[in-house]
């Protein structure tokens, strides 16, 4: 983390006048207090602290355009701030600089129904946007566990657990509104869904993470609520028979909603935390969506499949109060996981490989955990080949995290030997960026900075991200 | 059309010296003659012949790079080319250079059919590839009707009737290898299902019409062949009535592989080509995907919502030769048309909107065409809210071109204040130049010129398409 310690001796004092000038345009709405540069300059990440100068809460996207031209005027760095979700970094201020918090800006723009779109700002979080469309008939899909902002998704690239069927935000990002770094607005597209026109700037957007312009207005893909949903459960004598049959699942092209894995250690911590009291033991979670009819020949196929797989207990859950409290589980996975170490913060992986390696993949990773006495658990969206390790270190014992970092750093040269990639949907940020190379060679890292520094002369755009400049 | 004079006037000879060296390492594949640049220096576009000064035949991405670094050495254009059925004049030599033509780069370089991807050389065409994947129970989609390269299709980020169900390029793209303007070789992904690792720049590729640089190799996703595929077609009194009915078939959220609209002008086309004795009035032709169950149950759904729309003569069609003929006839539905007007070319548009807006957009554009006496038909992937109108034009008239632009025009500008694209899957190429700045905005197109400029800095790869430099 050298790199760090170069960049933040980069780090100037606040010029006195942008200080002015951005208090005039928010007033109150332009914070220095400590506790909110505290808020804004940690994460969910095992970085320490890097604070922000100052957190502007915009409203408007004319608002973030006024405070990045005054940023841009001075250089001074600016870093967008949704709902703080993002695992890798991505928010801290590495050279201070101003915070642009957008969860204020959390009014849904225009629903088109009709048309399966909306456009919402970019605070807007998931459970919101689900919230203020229930009445429609349709649902977004993607749900990365967190209720993270539709900006922040977009910018991560994020997807989650019902990617296998519908797509991440690169499938289902229509349009962006975008603040570039000399402080202009872009619409990147339209509300039609495909398009041949000219660069596809929504496409750079989404999972630029804030390093080469600011996301600050989102249209996306709406679906329709299937007419059934059902859940299903069953359990697996060893990972590698869970994951050989979820392979089978989709190389037989059976179009699952959702199908997560959980190894014994996160079994063990949802039972411990939901007191579920399923058998600990690998675990498969299905969702399926569709017709009355549909739903069931899709589970009576996977039923087969599984059984081939030595699976045991398949039980259904068709009542939604069941479904919910499955699905609840498993989202808590990452909080039951910290109790099983108190004081401990996680140091999350995100390999992503062809499905056809996911096996392997998994069982190697799992046996250089249990090698080095790790507390963790492998939880996967395993119908796109993608897992965590979430591994429980102690935020104090650097041993303990360099353990950790050595475990993924073998996953990821494990993954990427595998035609996989460092990282399925939590991005870049601090954590991968010397993965990033490895993983796309430095030709095409010289791509992406050529373009990093055609949209973002000046390096204010949250520096020090994604790619050295 | 005065910016192709102005650029056709910065045609610079081409040096000896460059001509020499890719002779040497080219021989016989470096060609000169007569023919050979008059085949690649014209398309299926209403645009005169641009010829390249010489035509490079490559087999392998290393003689591409080759090519490309010593035309940029000379600052020569090169022009890819793979089979030469773009649409918008993007294969057109504006500024003469080389065309470098991939069609004999044919290779599949790996079928990995556990994981429903296949890696091919950019000159691969989409038959071949379904020719060559046959034993492996999969298939690719993308189907724009022509017989294109994948290389070309990824480069105009192409589409046609499956798109409704599969996606685009876009969507189905995993990785590239693309040959820089600086003659580096760079690999834009992994075949990883997702990814969050940097920059998009398979997706920036993609679409980009080899003004960013040349695609060698193509990664693309397949799919398990359905177990079940039906096909119906049905008539309608109006055309309103058909994408009427359509659109309250995308709105249920059915998921039909295919939904064709054809005109009653298209009908009586395709009826004097292929004999089909259909009902001459708007039409939809559907195509269903899925098990067996689901394919009845799709059909079922779907006649019940055309019955609504007063179609007529709803008729299945499962037997494999009844649906070939039919979907054969809808892909000679060009060259049907052209016939309809002996000695006459076809100018296409492409307009996409939003579901919604479709059955406006199109009986606004019918009524254009009806009251300026034009040879036309509508057709279109209606799934998508994406149609095009082919104009049957005397390509000696300037006058009915005039005319036929001047609707294209028309109906651009409705198509986007409908918050719809100019081009849905055809391209910019040199055509769509105006109306793409009408589409994005000035400050948008900024954004692309600034891509350009920093990938492209002497504008040697594809000059003069999709922006002004």
């Amino acid at each position: 983390m050298n790199h760090l310690v170069n960049l933040a001796a980069l780090k100037k004092p606040l010029p006195p006048a942008l200080l002015a000038q951005l208090h005039t345009l928010l007033g109150e709405r332009l914070s220095t207090t400590q506790a909110m540069r505290d808020h804004h300059g940690r994460d969910e990440s095992a970085y320490g602290p890097m604070l922000p100068d100052a957190v502007a809460f915009a409203h408007t996207t004319a608002e973030v355009a006024a405070i990045v031209a005054a940023c841009s005027a001075h250089g001074v760095p600016v870093i967008p701030y949704g709902s703080g979700t993002s695992l890798e970094g991505h928010t801290l201020a590495l050279q201070g600089g101003i915070s642009i918090d957008v969860s204020q800006m959390n009014a849904i723009i225009a629903i088109h129904a009709e048309d399966l779109t909306v456009t919402v700002q970019a605070g807007v979080t998931r459970k919101q946007l689900n919230q203020e469309i229930r009445t429609t008939g349709l649902f977004f899909p993607i749900d990365p566990g967190a209720d993270a902002s539709l900006g922040g998704m977009a910018a991560t690239r994020a997807s989650g657990t019902n990617a296998v069927r519908y797509g991440t935000m690169r499938e289902n990002t229509l349009a962006l509104t975008v603040v570039t770094a000399d402080g202009r607005i872009i619409r990147t597209g339209t509300r039609a869904r495909k398009s041949s026109a000219g660069y596809d700037l929504t496409r750079l957007f989404v999972g630029s993470e804030g390093t080469l312009g600011i996301i600050t207005e989102v249209t996306v893909r709406l679906y329709p609520q299937p007419e059934a949903i059902s859940a299903a459960v069953c359990s697996f004598g060893s990972a590698g028979d869970a994951v050989n049959a979820v392979i089978q699942i989709i190389q037989m092209g059976i179009p699952v909603a959702r199908v997560e894995f959980l190894d014994e250690n996160g079994v063990r911590a949802i039972n411990a935390h939901d007191h579920l009291g399923l058998p600990e033991q690998p675990l498969l979670l299905f969702e399926f969506h569709g017709s009355t009819a549909s739903v069931a020949e899709q589970a009576a196929q996977v039923r087969d499949i599984v059984g081939e797989h030595q699976a045991t207990g398949f039980e259904w859950a068709t009542k939604p109060e069941d479904r919910s409290r499955l699905w609840a589980a498993r989202h808590n996975a990452y909080f039951a996981l910290l109790q099983m170490r108190p004081g401990c913060r996680s140091i999350s992986t995100d390999c992503c490989v062809p499905i056809s390696r996911l096996a392997e993949c998994i069982l190697e990773t799992k046996a250089d955990c249990e090698a080095h006495q790790m507390i963790y658990s492998i939880i996967g969206h395993v119908g796109d080949g993608n897992f965590h390790v979430l591994m429980m270190v102690d935020p104090d014992d650097p041993a303990d995290i360099a353990q950790a970092e050595a475990i993924n750093a073998r996953m990821v040269t494990r993954a990427l030997a595998m035609a996989g990639t460092c990282t399925g949907e939590h991005g870049v940020g601090l954590h991968k960026m010397d993965f990033l190379v490895e993983e796309h060679g430095e030709e095409a890292i010289d791509t992406m900075r050529a373009i990093k520094h055609a949209l973002d002369p000046t390096n204010i755009m949250n520096p020090g991200k994604i790619i050295r400049w």
